[in-house]
């Protein structure tokens, strides 16, 4: 594979404090690496540079490891926009195309870098998100939890990391410090063209115990 | 637990031709039972009913093993709707509500069969069905794959059966012959009233082998 281009950067968020998993699972050793070296390695194989954004506790330890492939290591913020906005601080200027995916999402492939960096770079695009087809009916209730609607399941995707975006996408719709889960959110809020992309089954996100065993199931495959 | 009252009656939908499985899932065996015979035998702890809808195949096959707590066993149609139709037309006049239930989700609870129905007999309740919230971010995207909207997660709830009708309201709504992978749904598009309760996690939908596997698994504890 050739050198990825100097004006492809990824930032990978391992800055979570693992509430809902009662711990810091972006640093769960699965063999001998943690989740967020093999989220790192891959990042690096499809980018010039990657930005770390870590909690503050590891950014500031001397024994912290520095993950393979990692250009720069930054501490993160209280929340995750404040920990992208900081991880974005640190690329450099001149970056066309800024790669933003989680730790805890180990199993991304250089591939589905490719397929997003590649659907970013058609005209008109700001960002480009992975995506799965949801196998549930879902619906939107009020705060009663009456039903609102039920919308078109074929129209429905649950996304995934990495999401790319036009860098300057990405930087304007940061300007505000606006707060969301999800990053392109952050850039349709604002009016911005997004598209979803196929993403990949085993790209899960691992948040729960439970994950966290299948994941060492797959990483073992 | 006292009998369930005479007007409460079950609908076990296990018609399904399994094409994304690649079988008959709904008789797959799991320890010396099928799963079917699970979902029937927690539905007939609920309710004083219970029709099982069946492929036509198995409906005319007379070796076909009929599942314990079944009151009826009816022939499926061509589709999930119609199926349900086929199903609602052996419920007896005078049950005031009918639970539809799909076959391949053995691990529902007669607890939660009890939450639904109680649920929709509070007044003015079309129809009650349990949701989880949704992990995911979820976005609704266009057929061309841009993104519309992305609905505020908190509001999202990922349903599971069994749903629980007004008897009259679930006739009413299928008097057109509606077609819908959700049974709710074509309630709510007659303007009814649904409401969702909380779900159980062990209530998945077992569609895919590797659902299967978790089923086998869970099915042993």
């Amino acid at each position: 594979m050739a050198a990825p281009p100097e004006t492809i950067w990824t930032i990978v968020v391992a800055a979570g404090s693992g509430q809902r998993f009662g711990g810091l699972k972006q640093f769960s050793e699965m063999g001998s690496r943690r989740m967020v070296d093999r989220a790192v390695e891959t990042a690096a194989r499809a980018s010039a540079g990657v930005v770390v954004v870590v909690p503050v506790g590891q950014a500031n330890d001397p024994a912290f490891e520095v993950p393979n492939g990692a250009t720069t290591v930054v501490a993160g913020g209280s929340t995750r926009s404040e920990s992208v906005r900081r991880g974005l601080a640190a690329v450099p200027d001149g970056v066309e195309v800024v790669c933003v995916h989680d730790a805890v999402r180990p199993f991304a492939s250089v591939e589905l870098f490719e397929l997003v960096i590649a659907a970013v770079s058609r005209e008109g695009v700001d960002a480009a998100v992975p995506g799965l087809a949801v196998a549930d009916t879902v619906k939107v209730v009020d705060r009663a939890g009456r039903v609102v609607s039920t919308p078109d399941r074929a129209l429905l995707r649950a996304v995934q990391t990495p999401q790319a975006f036009r860098a300057a996408a990405l930087r304007a719709a940061h300007a505000s410090s606006p707060e969301a889960t999800d990053d392109a959110a952050v850039v349709e809020a604002g009016g911005g063209y997004v598209v979803v992309v196929e993403g990949e089954a085993d790209n899960r996100k691992i948040t729960a115990a439970e994950d966290l065993a299948w994941a060492q199931e797959r990483w073992n495959r």
